[in-house]
């Protein structure tokens, strides 16, 4: 096997790819900025027990598993960064006002969700700590939407869904709150035989309600028929109310959806959430919502809510970057010519210098205009 | 053991050194746009014959190393990124032309260089292919030391030295030329009473000329001495005269020491090589030079020069980022207020919406002015 090939979904950024995966992620940093969001960078590496607090089970296997040489102890290269930041608000922050963070970074997985997936996304995201009210919600999916309209996906769907409305289901019936996690994949898979097997060892209406719920998505009328069906249910009619709220304020920016049984990663969520998708792509592109008790076992308890994205994934559904214009110089350490190239350069213009031996190179930028000697001064010719 | 709690040299980068590396950051890869090089992402992971392929001895315990559930192969997480970017420009790129190449990203390390070092540096860098001679390497020591001043550093020292003055004496001594990798290291750390005692085993012309090395240090005029004292070995002299020139080019923008001795890296490096130092820390914040076999092991010989530095050593130098100045506006659905935070963020101020029940929060940005309804309208107030 040649030394340079890569393993398998692991792949190299060339230029084009690079340069719009740079572009997009200043443009969102900058955009959670402007609305008070703060950078912060945690590590690539965490002790793996650290990694595994506050996440789902299925994270264990999505990370890569080291042995620390200074410790002895076993490290995990980070597969999420949400509980890393997280951990960050809760422990090295320490503030009880509200903080909005933001970040952007390589994570690494085990095995990629698909066949095509990266097993090295980028991942950018923002997170609002310390208010437990909805509009910390709305805020986070104003920013979800404004991110994919910054890198220009004109149509997106909004899919909302809430926690809430099957752990109020459940509440009340100890049996079926033992099947909790097997009723969260029976429904993300909408596994409805098997839903229906495993709802005979519930009360009846527990199993009605539960059947209901892989039937309830579509357009926003969705939620009348949910509330006609279960608002009877403690809590169901405040978590519809919240999505009624988040739908309305979605307003143009989005088609709004409602999937009651779309409920992944709800390991770690605990409200409302929502996933965005654009054309081009079947799965979710931005995945958020809210997630209360991360922070808990950290031994801070915080509300929280965010979302994240795949920059990788972004910008490979986004339009080519322009090549961009240039201006060729020949090389010389004459000192007229050096300092008409910093000139050039000073007012943002790209300026390549022919490396001598050189002048028939093909350039990857589009070099439009040349830095050339004529009558005693150097100047800029088309 | 609390778990949130890091491994040692391995730490959370919180806002407002997060903010100076982010700043830095840009400010570099746009200075090397300027100058034609193009942004490049290679993978955090590869195959561990790939990642030490070109690479010196000592890369391969930096390495941490993984399996690769996919095939069962060893895979490392990367310590260095210039080899896997002399790899993009020989296979993936395959051009014939002089490429211009620049990165960033997060390496890892096994163990920290030194007490204080991180085990995460964020290593940024820029490299040319494709061009053998001397003005590749200028270009190169100027890019780097435009990056020092970018960053803010007025003092820069750098010290040059050149891998062909060793290779140059030993070429003619074969049992001078069977030790080369226990020169190099007794040449580095200067250690004359083992030098000598190695080169009791050399011709004597040969061990005169490697015993005067350790002495070849200072300003420029070192290059006089040198000249003097080994420029009748063959090859010793051109190495000299490359020197001189980069000596000469970076004219006011450093302080030129030579150290004939100071061959780190000297396992991938052909030719003359520089480091940088700042005032505060003792260690090379930077250090390039040309390495023109790297290539050659992905089967593909190219010249290659460049240098690289860590984004984080740079910037915890480097004095703090001012606080942000922003503007509060209150929490309300009220079409006209949205319009009016709008309107605000185009403009590129940073607007924090205050949460219901968080008036009284402390805020992490410096809050001057304020969004009030004023006689019917909303206004900006300080």
């Amino acid at each position: 096997m040649p030394n340079w090939l890569l393993p398998e979904n692991i792949a190299d950024v060339l230029p084009s790819e690079a340069r719009k995966i740079e572009d997009l992620r200043r443009a969102l940093l900058d955009h959670f900025r402007l609305y008070g969001y703060e950078l912060v960078m945690p590590p690539m590496l965490e002790y793996l027990e650290s990694l595994l607090t506050g996440a789902g089970k299925d994270m264990d296997l999505r990370i890569f598993k080291l042995v620390d040489q200074l410790s002895g102890r076993t490290m995990g290269v980070r597969a999420d960064m949400t509980t890393q930041v997280a951990r960050i608000d809760a422990h090295l922050l320490n503030r009880d006002s509200v903080t909005r963070l933001c970040y952007a970074g390589s994570v690494l997985h085990t095995r990629p969700s698909g066949f095509h997936s990266t097993r090295e996304p980028v991942q950018i995201g923002a997170e609002i700590y310390g208010h437990a009210g909805l509009e910390a919600d709305a805020e986070i999916q104003e920013l979800a939407l404004a991110s994919l309209a910054l890198a220009g996906f004109g149509e997106v769907r909004l899919d909302l869904c809430h926690v809430g409305v099957l752990r109020s289901i459940i509440a009340g019936d100890e049996a079926a709150r033992r099947h909790e996690a097997e009723l969260f994949a029976l429904l993300e898979s909408k596994d409805v035989p098997g839903l229906r097997g495993l709802c005979r060892n519930f009360a009846p209406e527990t199993g009605a309600a539960l059947l209901a719920l892989p039937g309830l998505y579509g357009g926003v009328e969705v939620l009348e028929r949910a509330r006609a069906l279960l608002g009877a249910i403690p809590g169901v009619a405040r978590a519809l109310d919240e999505l009624e709220t988040l739908a309305r304020q979605a307003g143009a920016a989005a088609t709004v959806t409602v999937d009651m049984a779309d409920l992944r990663g709800y390991h770690y969520h605990s409200g409302a959430m929502f996933a965005a998708y654009v054309a081009g792509l079947p799965n979710a592109v931005v995945r958020g919502g809210r997630y209360d008790h991360v922070g808990e076992a950290f031994g801070r308890s915080r509300p929280a809510t965010g979302f994240s994205m795949d920059l990788r994934e972004l910008a490979r559904l986004m339009p080519g970057a322009e090549r961009k214009r240039a201006i060729r110089a020949p090389w010389g350490t004459d000192a007229a010519l050096r300092e008409k190239i910093t000139e050039l350069r000073k007012q943002g213009e790209v300026v390549i210098q022919t490396l001598p031996g050189h002048e028939n190179d093909q350039d990857e930028f589009d070099c439009d205009r040349a830095v050339v000697w004529e009558n005693g001064n150097w100047i800029l010719k088309n």
